[in-house]
């Protein structure tokens, strides 16, 4: 492709990639709420964070994708000897640091990141193409702890956000306990994949077309019929009595145990529902698996992930017990703002200060300085302006005071500092002493 | 380019892309100090943060892009109508979405931002095929208190990173006062743009060469020497004596004069340095130019920016005065790395709870849960583990506490609190009442 440097000459205007955001301010500081709410609870949790570039071999992503990501994957043009792509997600850069340095490291690690990662697809509700990720993994730990430990940080941040058991709840599946019910009621091993295949596609088609799809996979019409019956178990109580004396079964059942002690422990029972026909996708995870949803299933999976302990030998390393969770920003923000809740915002500008005319901005520069210096944000107006003009601009930019300097401040010294939200005036005069901060939580 | 999916076998490790970094953690923590800084130092300024795609038209990078970055471009191959490519700078996407909303905005604007951008060049100190930069941009004001404010701001983050006027200064020129004094020693209007161009090139090249450059444009050695000799001012004063009588220069030297004033009020003077020979590329930026240099002149620019009043146009906008500042991480932490100073360090953990078995879990994670909610982060271990391991990890996650739960804080229900910094140990009751928050700051 060959590139044209036109002389720059006005034109139409540039539109923007199809599906990918702009975050204008106001934007923005509903995506820092979120963002904020997730770093805080990750760091809550004692997890460490990392970063990786957005662009990779196409090599690795292609060998952690499967097919349908494959296709969506998009590549970069050939420059030098490597073929790059922009990632459609983290996990296999995060193989690749761990694989790089894991005679080095320390494990168990639990390491966090939120990581912008790009799909071509059609668009659709909760579907762009692009999408940040909060990315929680916990790597080189076989205890189930370690799934209940993404979970809980996954939880605190939904509950900074102002959401809690009434709002979402999260299903609970194990894979290997599911081939263990799949066994006991006699299906083959060899029918395994396809039940898989089909049981994960429960959320998008009607059970009649699952059906249809089990039967053209050779699945009788009775092991159909058993299937839907575990799918229905809602307990592990339930799960033992079925699976009675199947022994082989024992350390999925354990695990699942396990999972829900230590869960209870951390306080996060109320959020959990057993549930076995949870399966999120195939060839990568190899345990328990999770998937958390509105309450009022509006929509996608708001976060989800499980065990997959054989990643890192996938990709070169040496096999080590892996539990992740990956959690977007798109179906949360359309969720919140669908319940009409707003993430956190970011800090508020607490000052704006403006002036009349050249001769009063020495004044409101000094003013300006003054509250920056004790740490407080501060828009300083750029040219002299009617007051009029000056509160409305303070309004708009969310400032919670503002300071106008005219004439008579100037001659007097004295300011009057602008409650925004309730439009009290202060007169404070302005020397070395004036706290401005003490004003600040005053008002 | 045909995609290929293996079955995953064990095989050679796969490299990182050339040039691009990964942050583990410890990189991260650095990362984040320097991000923290340069967000603190824009909000306390009152500029409003904003985000764009990293991906974006290859026709709008191209529009805005100078010959040698147009080379440089990463180019995605093409999926749907629109050809993409990675953005080299943030600009064209400052444009972008200015000019889609050029009529509802409220002008002047102050937006920052910090963006990755990726160029693929050749990889030398102080440059890699990819980079965040800090982007403030003032839109739509024409005094040069814009360009003060943007430089306040940088000034302020580099004053958090520890660095004030004895570790860099900043070099202020501009543009249409080095045309008047071009003009004012009879050199042909028709010789400035070679003139710019070659004296864009003083940091890489000798005066020898660039003499050599200006002879092969057709200037004169007297010329020549005229030009060095006016690249040797270092005061207005000195302007003014020079130009003498040369009234057209007057906007431009008023321009320069209120700026100084104007840095004056805020505090910035130690600071600046006047040399009318900074130029900063060709065919952008149209009034004062500034750039950051380290006092020992180790690296390149830190930051550097100025006035551009003719982008939005040429990208189909209306005209509409603009100032600009990029501040990039590798220069700056490279030379904080010199410097032998870390910018400050992202949040450190507080607690760190293990425990010797199975048994000690549920109060282990009880004592875990309770400093969580009272808004400590709190790494708790994922499995039982003897005291020693238990204590060196704590100290590899740079834990502030550790608290260990064996078989006789379950008996006694005491537990001891160890200030990994000091070794002391605070034995402390574990009830409803227990405040783990003053007890770190208490420590």
């Amino acid at each position: 492709m060959s590139v044209c440097l036109e002389s720059p000459v006005p034109m139409k205007k540039i539109s923007a990639p199809k599906g990918m955001r702009d975050f204008y301010p106001d934007q923005y500081r509903v995506r820092l709420g979120l963002f904020r709410a997730w770093e805080e609870s990750a760091l809550n949790h004692g997890f460490e964070f990392y970063e990786a570039p957005v662009v990779e071999t196409l090599e690795l992503l292609q060998r952690k994708a499967g097919e349908e990501i494959s296709k969506q994957i998009y590549i970069l043009e050939e420059k030098g000897s490597q073929h790059l792509a922009l990632r459609p997600e983290l996990t296999p850069s995060l193989a690749r640091m761990i694989i790089a340095r894991q005679g080095e490291l320390s494990f168990p690690l639990k390491w966090a990141s939120i990581a912008q990662c790009f799909r071509y697809e059609r668009m659709q509700k909760g579907r762009k193409r692009e999408h940040y990720q909060l990315n929680l993994d916990i790597v080189g730990e076989s205890s189930s702890l370690a799934e209940v430990e993404v979970l809980g940080a996954a939880v605190l941040a939904m509950q900074s956000l102002g959401l809690n058991h009434n709002d979402f709840y999260i299903r609970i599946g194990s894979r290997t306990l599911l081939s263990a019910l799949f066994k006991s009621v006699g299906i083959p091993n060899a029918h395994f994949m396809a039940c898989y295949l089909a049981l994960d596609k429960r959320e998008k088609i009607s059970d009649d077309e699952i059906l249809e799809l089990l039967a053209r996979e050779g699945i009788s019409k009775d092991d159909s019929g058993r299937i839907f019956d575990l799918l229905s178990i809602r307990s592990l109580n339930e799960v033992r009595s079925r699976l009675g004396g199947v022994s082989r079964a024992g350390s999925a059942l354990d695990e699942i145990d396990s999972f829900f002690e230590s869960a209870e422990e951390l306080g996060l029972s109320d959020y959990l529902s057993f549930d076995p026909g949870v399966i999120r996708g195939l060839g990568y995870y190899t345990g328990i698996v999770f998937e958390a949803f509105d309450r009022d299933n509006r929509s996608r999976a708001i976060f989800g992930g499980g065990r997959y302990d054989n990643l890192l030998s996938s990709l070169g390393g040496k096999t080590m017990p892996c539990v992740g969770l990956g959690f977007g920003d798109v179906v949360i923000t359309d969720m919140l703002e669908e319940l009409n809740r707003d993430p956190v915002m970011g800090k508020t500008l607490e000052y704006a200060v403006g002036f009349m005319d050249v001769q009063c901005r020495p004044l409101a520069s000094k003013v300006a300085s003054r509250i920056r210096q004790s740490g407080l944000g501060c828009d300083l107006g750029l040219s002299g302006e009617k007051p009029r003009k000056f509160f409305s601009r303070a309004n708009r930019l969310h400032a919670a005071h503002a300071v106008y300097i005219g004439p008579s401040e100037l001659k007097s010294g004295r300011l009057g500092v602008k409650n925004m939200a309730d439009g009290e005036i202060r007169a404070v005069r302005f020397d070395d002493s004036t706290d401005f901060k003490s004003l600040v939580s005053a008002g």
